[in-house]
């Protein structure tokens, strides 16, 4: 049986250590090591990759501090629309679904979507509609709303502006560009792969705007032969890069490590264009990475030694 | 000056030519002929490849033969949701809308993303109410209906089935298979590449289902450093491939030609996952390629040479 590996992120940018409060540092460290704890509970218990990382991203999405299932931000409709992605990497499976409404946690109606249509990607209301055929959770409204968001989306609300931020519980942050996507990447004791990722998208966001989450290729991307790729950052870029994707590919025609193809898509691709942001991954072998242009990125893992990290700053 | 090149494609599948009376294959080469005259016309003006591709995509939308614009087929519940991308290869910009009712030419609203918006991807009502702020045409109801469309969906509708297929007029093709997405790449004078996709869907599509055609990297790629390509095919295959990125990730990593990269995309790495279709491509010098693993393509192109070749089978 092989070695398991579990990492997960909750969002990148600027993420200010000066503005961050002894409490605050903790309650993000305790979500995240939480997340990890669930995830790797189901790879130890010889569960599935694609099982562990719904699990762990679960945990980010029951979470108010991260932008994703219960923590997502307002619309500019005063609304909640959220995507999600799932891949598998033994036959390449994958489930996807864009701004869909009062799903408890989308990253489970991506799972059905992948297992149980014929369908890869599913949106709006027609999404909905087959997370109630699936006996999916929905939550009223209220399950999504708290003050500091809502006060968030009413300071952009009638400014026309829309930020990829935000999903700390202080008003002093508010500032801050923080990108508050979450994800996770795993190993599985059969040596199978899968990467998920799962975001509540801008504040304020317009026009059903679609970013890299719930776009296979770019914000998510598994495949046994090279790597589990999960992604956060300024989705736009993500997408025009096909940015998880790009790293497998690297792998598979360059011949080159996850660190080293990464490594090129993250701190020169990615960044020569502007696309602030990061993504984890974790190899067939269990090496996992974890690499972000911007000053911080929520992240933790438990690697194939069973050691356990989880950190928010660059070092 | 660079030499210009241009290609399309209306759709692929299974096109019996058995069952094709010599009107109807006139009446399909007339339309490709045009929609090549019109994007070649605007490449000859030294306009840019964006505005050619757009222009030859706009031309088949507007023609109730194949499965995109007007002549798109019935959803679920009697409508009309179309998608449709674009992405210019110099700054590997792009725009993308999923879902879209009443808008005459979604490829004029997947550039106005591109152009005039902060995103790349818009869905649903929100896209619609970006190209109501951009003076983008709507039509109703009426102008996308045709008889032989309708024909299909009502003998769908209650099967709680759905084809991908169909943009034939003639009933007696109703049971063909055909992908009936449209396309278009174009090299300018400027040697500036770009591509454009897009489709009406499956004929009785239901829960929101996105294809490949809005899937930047999958249903549409572009880059001046290798090639531009749009895809025609069974799209959840297309997305799980990254099929139109993995042709450009070939040629830049594997230092291989478009022929070759495509030749192993579309007849090896798709078809082994049972992923019918094709793609067409261009690359920077202005050699195309039109690959389908289906039993035909309705395709054309204008080489640099000024030559004109149209085609539906494999000949």
């Amino acid at each position: 049986m092989n070695k398991t590996g579990i990492a997960i992120h909750g969002g990148a940018g600027t993420i200010l250590a000066s503005q961050m409060t002894a409490e605050l540092r903790a309650a993000y460290e305790n979500a995240l090591l939480k997340a990890l704890q669930e995830g790797n509970y189901i790879l130890q218990a010889n569960g599935s990759a694609v099982d562990a990382v719904v699990a762990a991203t679960v945990s980010l999405e029951n979470h108010l501090l991260f932008n994703a299932g219960r923590g997502s931000v307002f619309t500019k409709t005063g609304e909640h629309e959220m995507d999600a992605s799932i891949m598998e990497g033994k036959d390449r499976m994958a489930g996807a679904v864009a701004g869909v409404k009062q799903v408890r946690n989308p990253i489970e109606l991506a799972r059905a979507v992948m297992m149980k249509s014929d369908h890869v990607f599913l949106s709006g209301e027609g999404a909905r509609n087959f997370a109630l055929e699936q006996g999916i959770q929905l939550e009223p409204a209220s399950y999504f709303f708290s003050q500091f968001r809502y006060n968030q989306w009413k300071a952009l609300r009638d400014s026309g502006k829309y930020t990829l931020d935000h999903s700390s519980p202080l008003e002093l942050l508010m500032k801050d560009k923080k990108f508050g996507t979450v994800g996770a990447v795993a190993l599985d004791r059969q040596g199978n792969l899968a990467a998920a990722t799962s975001t509540g998208g801008m504040t304020n966001k317009n026009y059903g705007r679609i970013g890299d989450t719930p776009v296979i290729g770019a914000g998510t991307y598994a495949n046994n032969t090279t790597a589990a790729i999960s992604c956060t950052g300024h989705g736009e870029l993500f997408i025009r890069s096909v940015a998880a994707y790009d790293v497998s590919a690297m792998m598979e025609y360059k011949q080159v490590s996850l660190e080293t193809a990464m490594q090129e898509v993250v701190m020169q691709k990615l960044k020569a264009i502007g696309g602030e942001g990061g993504m984890i991954g974790i190899d067939a072998a269990g090496n996992i990475s974890m690499i972000f242009n911007s000053e911080g990125m929520y992240r933790g893992m438990i690697d194939t030694n069973g050691k356990v990290a989880v950190s928010i700053f660059r070092s």
